[in-house]
């Protein structure tokens, strides 16, 4: 459930629906986990894994919480939409190391009814430590003209149960 | 020199010294660019550049920006201080494509005196169009303890001539 | 069970035991599997996966493959043993594609008495279509001094029984 | 020039054509430097460069041998023409470290007059050390078709006065 400490921003009505600025927006939540075993191709001479190296587990966590709704990205692109990611954030608190096993997780705060798709993740170790969280934002575009498209039907349908 | 539109936060001297909070800052601008070629090890399948094989170029920047300034990461190492990135972000304007012949801009708009340090960077290709921003934040730690010290007086000693 | 076509060369004997020039070998055979999802990261502008993303792969699988014995690699390197790689062969004959649930197989075919140990690799997809072979060697040594060392006991106690 | 030890197998005419079983070749050489600089992405905690990270570094090397031809592999793809790599073997002989400049060689001992091209590389540090060496065969292939085809004419016209 979307909690909003900005009430003259956001209108959360029973429903789960609000608007901010004028665009209409579902409340709600979808989160999914997924492991991943550092590699060591991951690390780097400081002994921990490379900054840059996340974005790759983050990218399979999305994937997989994807497969969890019985759809695939790769299906997505087969329909003609992709998605590039247009902006990021990450903040390390605590460095990844070689052959830990990492809870990746994501979080969709907002079904999106436009362009625009936002995911948080958090990356625990097997000592349920946080090391890491980001937020990224992806665009669906159609692959064809590059154009800005919405989030493709059958997902939408999986994902609003989530969202009411 | 540092622009403030916050005269109330900011108090900026003539000699280029402002506080901000407790913290002591000297104003003023140490930029460099340098080039990378994009290999195609580094596009996906959407034919663009992976968003995350874009810190590679930028911790290239900032290698050869201190290499500008006479001396190299690698010696800061060997005086036993390593630079772990702490936060990042990262914004995709256009993307960059195989081949294409990247420049690459560092800009230091502070210069740090404690353990913390904020690196900007943009990324153009050779039509000068803006294709990335990006600020990456990274801390000085001594290698053999894992503690926060500032930055070795070495580079320091370098940078300073920009920031008074 | 080592086949050898060389009757001249290798003299194997019903222990499991031969010589090669005047090394002494073990024969028998250790093999594992471990399964790998091909991630976006890992495809380049072709569509496939890009040949050199190949080796984490097999490297992931090797350390699989160790702790399928009850141990692991981050064990031997806390014993003091690197393992870095010394020589590669790979053939493709197949693509690996984003999102392939890829089969990594590691076969050890000889169990090895000196500082060198010599792994083999295929690549399945799901459809068992054989995408790739590989042949890598790497050697035992002592992370502090650099020098050749043998296969720490532990690991080795695990081996011999597949190899007599 | 084109030296070989088995002159029953080629037969070495003046103008450096020969017959290899059924196929004809060009005798002669092409080779070509590239320098790279060694990032902190491509080093792991052996505190040297990643096996795999080479591969990039042959892939660049190439590249910009076709550059100091007059031409590029971007074109060559535009042209409809596309090169994976089917083989590739590599021996390590001394670490590669961060922030090295590598020499990277590239070496055609043969001009293809097939789908494939046999490429040779070596790797040098600035001490002149040899670090690697690498074989790697890639095909032509039709990217419309995936059916294997020839060198390009344009790329074909530029090598041809280094093999006669």
């Amino acid at each position: 459930m979307f909690i909003t400490t900005e009430p003259g921003v956001f209108k959360v009505s029973k429903t789960g629906i609000f608007l901010r600025g004028n665009l209409l927006y579902l409340t709600g939540m979808y989160s999914a986990e997924t492991q991943v075993r550092v590699r060591y191709a991951e690390t780097d001479q400081m002994g921990i894994v490379y900054h840059s190296n996340y974005f790759p587990y983050f990218e399979s966590a999305r994937a997989e919480s994807i497969r969890q709704l019985g759809l695939t990205y790769a299906d997505m692109e087969k329909m003609g939409v992709i998605m590039p990611v247009i902006e990021l954030q990450c903040r390390y608190l605590r460095p990844a190391l070689y052959d830990d096993l990492l809870t990746i997780k994501v979080i969709l705060k907002e079904l999106p009814v436009h362009h625009k798709i936002e995911f948080h993740h958090e990356v625990f170790n097997e000592k349920k430590e946080l090391l890491a969280t980001a937020k990224i934002i992806l665009y669906f575009l159609e692959s064809k003209t590059m154009k800005r498209t919405v989030m493709p039907e059958p997902l939408l349908k999986q994902l609003k149960p989530y969202f009411s």
